[in-house]
């Protein structure tokens, strides 16, 4: 499948074990090097090209439209405006990439996509597609620029503070919290099952936007309240998000800044993908904070695309670092060893790492 | 592996069989929608991120550096001029996606790495992904719009002949023929082996560019002599790339404009990746004018990304003709049934697909 290289942590490779190291002072024979080809070399170099045909499927709306009813080649290029010079290529390529179905001539959803990229269902994830369409895939394209200077290449790169400006204009907001749902959904279901959330009764999830895992965990658990602690700009949108799925009576938002208030109190506190995008001494005063707010027995998790400890399987959460590279002025991602051994430092008596889903694991700290 | 979805065209989905598809008229059970995850989605979405991690790896000189011998990453590092902020996550990002080794804090190449991306040994194919970094990857950023107005989306969408235009600059020049070794290498390797060459003795490399087949073919086969058939401005770099291999006395340059003059005849005359960049009519010109150039029992062998004839499998070839939206006005790639169509209606007898490396295969004509 096209992205196991992410995935699937413990399929990658590890090249110290493999037997075509250079490393391994063992020269290839003639044979071994006529054997070697640099297909999987120009794929991956050209792997941009999947990438990029989903996020125009995704621009486009091809799954919304094709969520209300299969079309064909012709009438799906009519309704999405395209140009006939590549649209059955494009739709084909789809196809091809295991998005969409063909049969009979006629396009339709996998259930995944229907699932998951139809704009008008509350599963809609696409918002962080959206963003990687409109943002990161062009500041991608200066990488060399920031290895060569640590400074950020995005629009925010002048401001003095990313996440204020990233916040100042309603639409850019919206997609950015939008397109925080969608990295954080899978992790989210995988959260409220992995986690004994039985002998808990409060919690609070740190940075939360649109409300994603406050949502999961309270479909999943009816005993459960709590809710979300972020910027008073984000309240609406919580507040409208979880409106939609009609749990406005257990769910509550709670305006602040992390940086400039104390936490509120929970007997579970969660922070995902919030760590990432600060420096050392930030992240550790964010740890320093929950600490204060937790009871004695309280937890702390923290999610995101946890780097091995070994540094060489999860090519997705070392890349995560650097789109905090180009994204941010501090941040980087972080080994669950790293996380624990911050944990400790603040005070908290058990840690332990454990895989959610993908390339996403959970640190949990117990005070 | 990462790129699979490219190369192993059997091994893609087909989604007319597929238990997932929406189009089979069966709602999934609500347990079938909670196994759901949009993790592979999200993971393809991002996945120009491993593409650009490479890209930016093989522009800043990587591998070119570590065939010298290991280093580590602080030596590394200033090797390269990197700042410190991500080095170290950009080392660990390419030895995960298997670029690169590790072993004791020290980075090396993997044998295949070291083939084919140091600038110092001649079997270098990394042109291509100088090129894609250089220029692709930006022009992709505008595939939404190329898919609507029909109109290329590169630096050359104003000029006349994109070719002339691409050919103008001495430098940008060297990139692309370079760049066309590094997506040949591969077929060409595979030409030289699956063909039954030993019952002709001359052939021509229509558009060969640097010389890639050429010298492959003359590498793999003493018997043979031949060259290349390509405009004027081409002859010193195929000139020069073919001394570097010592095969001056068997490879001869012949120069022209495959439009504008008759091809010089040959027993065998390859097309590689020289259709695709045309429109329809341009297409059967081309091959109207091989079968010209051809005696009795000569063949045409056109090789290409070339489509699975029922257009669901090789999404490698379905996007390098949105490639060819991108980088020509009227450029696409076809199927191994469209190319046979071509080939009886010029003349030729018999015709036959062979599939040759990754993505690429071979339609062989015989006159």
């Amino acid at each position: 499948m096209p992205t196991e290289q992410f995935v699937d942590q413990a399929g990658a490779t590890t090249p110290a074990e493999s037997p075509s190291s250079t490393l391994s002072h063992r020269p290839l024979s003639t044979d071994e090097r006529a054997e070697l080809t640099p297909d999987s070399i120009m794929q991956l170099g050209l792997g941009f090209w999947g990438s990029k045909t989903l996020l125009s499927a995704v621009e486009l709306g091809v799954f919304t439209e094709l969520a209300k009813g299969p079309l064909d080649a012709e009438s799906l290029r009519m309704r999405l405006g395209l140009h006939p010079r590549s649209a059955r290529d494009f739709f084909d390529a789809l196809v091809a990439l295991g998005l969409l179905e063909r049969e009979d001539g006629c396009y339709g959803n996998t259930h995944q996509g229907d699932l998951f990229l139809d704009r008008a269902k509350p599963s809609y994830v696409g918002g962080l597609l959206e963003m990687a369409n409109a943002r990161l895939f062009r500041n991608w394209a200066n990488l060399t620029r920031g290895l060569k200077s640590g400074e950020p290449q995005n629009e925010l790169s002048q401001a003095e503070d990313s996440f204020a400006e990233l916040y100042a204009k309603p639409a850019r907001l919206k997609q950015f919290l939008s397109a925080m749902t969608g990295i954080s959904m899978g992790a989210a279901r995988a959260l409220a099952q992995l986690f004994p959330w039985e002998s808990f009764t409060t919690f609070l999830d740190v940075g939360g936007a649109q409300g994603c895992v406050s949502v999961q965990l309270a479909l999943a658990h009816p005993h459960l309240t709590g809710g979300e602690f972020d910027l008073p700009v984000v309240g609406p949108i919580f507040e409208e998000y979880v409106q939609s799925f009609g749990l406005g009576e257990r769910l509550r938002f709670r305006a602040g800044s992390f940086f400039e208030h104390p936490l509120p109190n929970a007997d579970v506190i969660v922070m995902g993908h919030i760590l990432h995008d600060w420096d050392l001494e930030q992240k550790q005063t964010l740890i320093n904070k929950a600490h204060a707010a937790l009871p004695s027995g309280g937890a702390l998790i923290v999610y995101e695309a946890v780097i091995d400890d070994d540094r060489r399987r999860n090519a997705f959460g070392l890349m995560m670092s650097l789109n905090m590279l180009i994204e941010t002025k501090g941040g980087f991602d972080f080994t669950g060893a790293d996380c624990r051994g911050w944990m400790h430092e603040a005070g908290f008596k058990e840690t332990r790492v454990e895989p959610l889903c993908g390339a996403d694991s959970m640190v949990i700290g117990l005070k």
